[in-house]
């Protein structure tokens, strides 16, 4: 079934590497698109990504590489983005196809900061897609250990169920579970947030917090999580699901989390922007937390995390004392 | 008001000497009982426990330091027992001291092999202590940031809320936040049950399994673990609150929880036997694997982890193939 299926992926990074990897398990052909010629390639030349993953081998054959966005979209019944939100919005304004009758899966997780949607909603807004048509693709999954083929579980979102399993069917394999839900706005919701608790997470270890307190850190964040996604989307939804909880601990506690890296840094007395500098880029939270922060202010959810970040990233205060006063609001 | 209360800590190890240090911030006298006359000479002469903790600087004045236990127990209204469940039955076995009108505190979290019941139902059937003297003091709480005098939380469950609260006040001080329960069932079972699936943490780390599966395993864990609480003890309770979630993570994600060291062994094909001997001691989560397993007999609540631990370590299974068939199970 899933053969006759034509995809295509947006996006030249270690997600997209790793989406793209998974589709060549089950399909003869893709279409993957990304802006930098050079790595198209060496892609081309040495069956590597040079710059993500370069590990992972590709069968060339497989692979419909391209420079050129529309090329990509036309290919595709099912176009998957999995670029970094920041650039999405430019990356869409280059198009010149019609995304009408595509198949949009987002694997990207932040906000669109032009719009401050998150990008299911940016879709559906923006290119009056219908939500039938658009889905969520999220983890637990660190790409660097699809890249080493360790087992790892994905849970599929659409408000179409023939799409997602469509979707969670093409990506599933020897390493690869795949599940559907049809909570696309809380899956999405549950990504996004999930950096700015990193964040956190990051900023307590730069203070010199421990492990006690990273899960009782951990402990609240998915507390929050639930109350403002529940503010969001009224649903029934087990908050402990690996397409929420997990993938809170699978960045939360990881080391090579960019928005923890960033958070760590901020703790450890780096102004914003210096962070930012040093990184040589913007870690997905750091948007997730404003967006996050201006929709409660409507929804009025108790958020003391996110509340705390925003503080200190958007306001300016003190790290430490910002911290501090948090641990009070903490059980 | 808890500078008149008598608090005595039982046992030597860690976990006892981080509460006696944590006592010792808000009382002026305070006895503590131990095994090894060696140490109790090392303390009194150089104000450190040599074998546990030993960078915690004790203000000797106010240790009443004892190798009998009777002279512990009859000292205190508060009787604090912190030694491995293990060694519970054998040190009360020393007991010629009424238990009558004390209030018994268990920071032991696991299973007393004799009985195999939880140290608050072993103290409420073999000593006929009512439960509103029976009281839980659970984490999440590593011993060692303790010592670091690194912000912890922790939760204090007692059927007597005044009991409960005089306990949590005198635990209390500037980098400990007590929060008092009613759940005395449901914290003492969570505390236990954690220990499998550190156990399971470790084995499928020792397998190869990576990151993004542990992730997967603790949802899995939470889920698990709440419905097996839910057949012991019917409540209101939020599973995610610090008590249950966050001492499942500190343990399940900490590189230093013997219980996850011991499973890690396991994973990399040592014999459960093997294991044991090198580790010089018996991992709690061992009994607790037993006791929860065959107390689930009787509930029938849906259990994969622990199933999967309890084949390996007491059925013989391979835990590689056990491990293949409980990923089918995870979602």
């Amino acid at each position: 079934m899933s053969e006759n299926l034509k995809f295509a992926v947006i996006g030249g990074g270690s997600w997209a590497t790793a989406i793209a990897k998974m589709l060549c398990v089950n399909l003869s052909e893709i279409a993957w698109y990304m802006r930098n010629d050079a790595a198209i390639e060496h892609i081309q030349k040495y069956k590597h990504n040079p710059n993500y993953l370069s590990s992972v081998e590709f069968d060339t054959n497989k692979l419909k590489l391209t420079n050129n966005i529309n090329e990509a979209i036309e290919y595709a019944d099912y176009v998957i983005f999995a670029i970094p939100s920041a650039f999405l919005d430019a990356e869409l304004k280059n198009m010149t196809v019609s995304l009408a009758d595509k198949i949009i899966f987002s694997a990207i997780k932040g906000i669109v900061p032009e719009t401050s949607l998150i990008v299911g909603e940016h879709f559906h807004i923006q290119y009056d897609i219908p939500y039938y048509n658009i889905g969520v693709i999220t983890g637990p999954c660190h790409a660097e250990e699809v890249a080493l083929e360790r087992l790892s579980y994905l849970t599929i979102a659409c408000g179409d169920p023939d799409k997602a399993r469509n979707v969670a069917k093409t990506l599933s394999g020897n390493y690869i579970k795949a599940k559907i839900s049809d909570d696309i706005i809380g899956t999405e919701y549950a990504a996004m947030l999930k950096n700015i608790y990193a964040i956190a997470a990051g900023i307590a270890h730069g203070l010199g917090y421990g492990d006690n307190f990273q899960s009782v850190m951990m402990s609240n964040g998915i507390r929050e999580m639930k109350k403002f996604i529940r503010k969001v989307h009224k649903m029934k939804r087990n908050i402990n699901d690996s397409a929420y909880l997990g993938d809170l601990l699978v960045t939360g506690y990881s080391v090579f989390s960019r928005n923890r890296m960033f958070g760590n840094m901020i703790g450890k007395g780096y102004t914003v922007k210096s962070a930012m500098m040093e990184m040589s880029m913007v870690a997905e939270g750091y948007y997730a937390t404003k967006s996050a922060y201006k929709l409660n202010q409507g929804y009025g959810a108790k958020t003391p995390i996110i509340d705390a970040v925003y503080a200190i990233l958007y306001e300016g205060k003190d790290a430490k004392s910002v911290f501090k006063k948090l641990t009070e609001s903490l059980d």
